[in-house]
Parts: C-alpha cells; structure tokens; sequence
C-alpha cells in the first residue's frame, strides 16, 4: 500500500521538492540549488541524495513510497528522455533511468509546464476536471494540456507549447524562438509591458504608466485606478490572448481553461478582457467554457509531479 | 475470439456500412438510406435491421462480432449520446443503447470527422501512427484529432471542430456557425470558390478561372496549368490554412498531419501551398511534421467506426 510520493520541480536555478500523501497533502517542502556547471551532470544526484536524506529524516518505509515525479524545463519523451535541455546545460539525458537508479524508486517525468497543469487538475484551480488548458504568463507563456486525466505530450514533448503560436503579421522584433509575432510577445510580462511601451509612444496622453518602469503588474495596477491608456493595453494583450485561446478551445474543447503565472496575479479583471475576445470567435460549444485562475502558484509544478507518479 | 465488426457511418442522406475483420480489410461493404422524416426515429432500426440481415446473410456467429461502431454527423459523448444532431432530425438521443438493445452487439459512437481520423489512422494515410491530426476540406472544414491512440472526444464532443477557429477579422460574411472570419470560410471548397470570385472581381487579368463556373476543383487546375490569378487565389487558401494548421500543431504537437474530404483531390500541390505557410510560423519542435494526404476517401468514416469497437 503506498502512502507518499516525491515531487522534483527542476528550474533553472533551484529545484522545489515536495513530499506529498497519495490524496495530495503536500508533507514537506523545500528547495536545493540547481547547478547547471559542467553539463548540469551534478543535478540529478543532488536530488536523488536530498530525497534520500529526507526519507532518513522523515524514516519513511521505501515500500509505501510510490516514487518520484520529476519537472523539467524542457521537451521530454514519454520514457523520460530529454533530448536536451539549454538552460540545465543538459544534452541527451534518460532523466528517469538515472533517478531511479540512484534511488531505487520509481521515476517519471514531464514537462514542468505540463505537470504545472496536472497540478492544477488534482488540487488547484482546475480540480475536479480531467479536461484541462492551462496557460502561465510569466517572463514567456507556458501551457500545459490534460486530456481525460493525462498529460498531452505530443510527439516531440512539444504539446501545449503554446506560447508560439503565430498571433500577428505586423511585427519586426523576433521572438525569443527565432519566429515574428508568437503569442508570448503580446501576452507574457514581457509583452504587456512592451505594448504598455508601445502605447505611450503613439501619444503626451497623461498616464499612470509614465511615472516608472513599464511592467504588467503596472499596467493592470493603472487599469484598475481607471487609467484610459493603460486599458487600451490590457484591451490589446486581451484580443491576442482571448482569440488565441478561442483558436485552442476550437481544437481541444476543454472542460476548464486556467490562467496561471506572474501576470494572472492581476486577478479576475485581467479573465474578464480575455473572456470579452474569447466568446464571439470561439465556436459555440465552448461558448461558456470555465475560465479560472491558477491556485497553487510556484507549487503546480511539485503536486503534478507528485501526481504523475500516482497515476 | 473476436473475428468481425461492423461500421455504420451516418449521413445525411445515406448510411455507409461496412463488415470488417479485425485486421482491418474490408469483407462487405453497402449503402442504406437516411430516412431523416419524423425525427429521424427510423434510421437506428433500419442501420439494426441491416446489420442483422447481413449477419444471417453471411451465417456469421454472434459471438465472434466485436461490435458495431456508429459516426454521427454532430456532438456525440462518450457514452454514445447525442444531445441533438440537426441534420438527421434527432434531439436527445442515446445511441450505443438503442442500436445495442436492437442487435444485441456491443455498440460504441464517435462524431463523424472523429471517427474518420481513426479510419485513417487505422488504415489510411497516418497508417502507423498514434497521434494525428485530420482536417477534412469539403463543403466545410471538419476535424479529427487522434491522441495516443485515441479520439479527442472534447468536454462538449466538440474536440477536433477546427473549422471555425478564428481566422480573419476583416469579413462582412457569416460562417454557417454564426460567426465570422472562420477557417472553413476560406479553406473549404466553397471558400476556395468564394476566394476565387474575389480575385477575378479585383481586376480584369485573363484567367482559365473566367471561363467556367469557379469551384475548388477550377482553381487547381488552373493552377496546374500555370494560371498567375488561381495562383494567387491558392496562395491565400494556403496562407490561412497553413497559419492555421501551424497553430494546430503547437498546441497537439501531432506526428502527422492528413488532408482529406474532396479538396484535396488536388493531390501533392495542395500540401505543397500549405506547407509554405506552415513551416515559418510553426514552433521549431513540429517544423518538420509530416504532412499526407487521407487515403479512404468516403470510406474513412466506416473504417473508424469499427476500429472504435476493437478499442
């Protein structure tokens, strides 16, 4: 009978760890330092020896742990291969294998933005649904997909990427990826602020925006003190955003649709501009699907791993 | 030990079936009337009716008949019920249960583009693969996804309606659905027609496209025959299909992508133009995703519903 599991949420500078009862109590939390020098060879070991010493501490019985679920900040194969990961220093790494030999566990592993979503699914803003679009606006945008309880992987770990999906023509500046007019240049932190830029440079209209640095936090801040500018910005991120996600609940028709990340700290106004572009391009069907905000914050990415290994 | 299954695909205005071995070859394939008069009350005893007449036709033995898989040209849940489906006349209508309770076979249902996307997976052009995206170009644009295997049913059976994602602001006219500026607007064979009348419209450049009544079919021919005005008209079928198709593709990450439905008689070249526009917006993980034609033509549809039964 297995009573624990183990979350490992690897980022680029820390891992989060998370231990976890089966019905998703989170028992302990704590974090290690990510350290990518020398192809990142010294990651998985920190974290197969921080997982041993807590299951010492915690004298935990190895046969009631299911295992360890594991996050990575790149494309992963159903296996747990991960062809490579830049910002982990990784190359062609069988992430799972070698955690479990380390341990003695067993290991799986997904996409942090996917199991970011399998988080939400089983205790977060999306629980209680299994058909589930997540979106996190943060410096990029992120999305994870669950489909019927499981994680969309997609054929190259590329599934839920939907950050790059080709939203405008007009533009010059290149995204991060190489493509023009991807969708986290419009709705990222990153990309409100940009359109904040881009609006106070069309006019001397007075606004809130011009008085310090031109963040999103700023912008959602102006728009609720009643700042005209500032709402023709967040009318803008809302139109690429809201048919954007038109288009994706066109494909998928999904149960529920999560706003997480950084910007969606702006609350229930910023799924209000969304959902006014959102209803009159969507197809009928999904008309009325749920939007909600994300629930578990820097936490998703640890509940989906501990989930991924329960399932 | 299962040796046979039955697919019953319905239309508007016919019934394809078809009795398979559960290898996939075709044993016996007809075609029954769609009586829609009397809200359709008529069209699962005739499909039952029809079934049973071949079965004893063929002194085939009830305990070797996996099933019988039903295509409905509407929403269908995954439990085989149908909310309403116009265009056969239906409101609520519990499929899998009647159609069983009148055979005696286990019955499973599948919207129609859905179950063609399986048929081909099964047997057609995405043969040997596991998740693919259909697109369907005839009088509309339908959609099948397949995911690990399966159909993306969606939360309202509206997952795959790909059709009426969002493609163009600027557009006076309605889309069937209701709303405006949809994919099927501008890549179904009547969008390609209506795309055509505009070009020719725009000037009075000679053209094979003046000289006959202007179909999808026209165009690609004139195409072929190195007409500069079809040309144009294809290059902008292509830039919307393409674009949208790229979009598709970051959120599904697919392992191949099949063209189906009458358009796309137009063979290689048609693929040739959408690829153009697919390649430069698509996220670099699905850059070079394979894309097909379908190969079942008409058939597609009954080859899927059996595979649904074997499932």
């Amino acid at each position: 009978m297995k009573k624990y599991c183990f979350g490992a949420d690897i980022g680029g500078t820390t891992v989060k760890l998370g231990l976890f009862d089966t019905e998703g109590n989170v028992l302990d939390k704590w974090e290690i330092k990510t350290y990518t020098e020398n192809e990142g060879t010294a990651i998985l070991p920190d974290i197969a020896a921080a997982i041993l010493t807590k299951i010492e501490e915690r004298k935990l019985n190895l046969e009631e742990i299911a295992g360890i679920g594991v996050g990575v900040p790149g494309p992963v194969s159903i296996d747990g291969i991960v062809p490579h990961t830049a910002n982990l220093g990784w190359g062609y790494k069988e992430v799972t294998r070698e955690l479990s030999e380390r341990t003695g566990l067993p290991c799986k592993a997904g996409n942090d933005a996917n199991v970011a979503a399998l988080g939400e699914m089983w205790m977060g803003g999306a629980k209680g649904h299994k058909d589930v679009l997540l979106l996190t606006l943060g410096t990029g945008v992120g999305g994870g997909i669950i489909i019927n309880g499981k994680i969309l992987t997609g054929a190259h770990g590329a599934g839920g990427e939907v950050g790059h999906i080709h939203v405008e023509d007009n533009i010059e500046e290149h995204c991060g990826c190489g493509n023009q007019g991807c969708l986290e240049q419009f709705a990222s932190a990153t990309g409100i602020a940009r359109l904040g830029r881009e609006e106070l440079a069309k006019s001397d209209e007075p606004s809130l925006l011009r008085e310090g640095e031109v963040t999103a936090k700023a912008v959602f801040d102006a728009l609720k003190a009643g700042d005209t500018l500032a709402e023709r910005v967040v009318e803008r991120f809302g139109k690429y955003l809201g048919t954007a996600i038109s288009i994706m609940a066109g494909v998928l028709d999904p149960e529920v649709i999560v706003i997480g990340g950084g910007v969606s700290k702006a609350g229930e106004i910023l799924l209000d501009y969304v959902r006014k572009y959102y209803r009159p391009y969507v197809y009928k069907s999904s008309r009325d699907t749920e939007f909600a905000l994300a629930q578990l914050g820097n936490d998703a990415g640890i509940y989906g791993c501990a989930k991924l290994v329960l399932d």
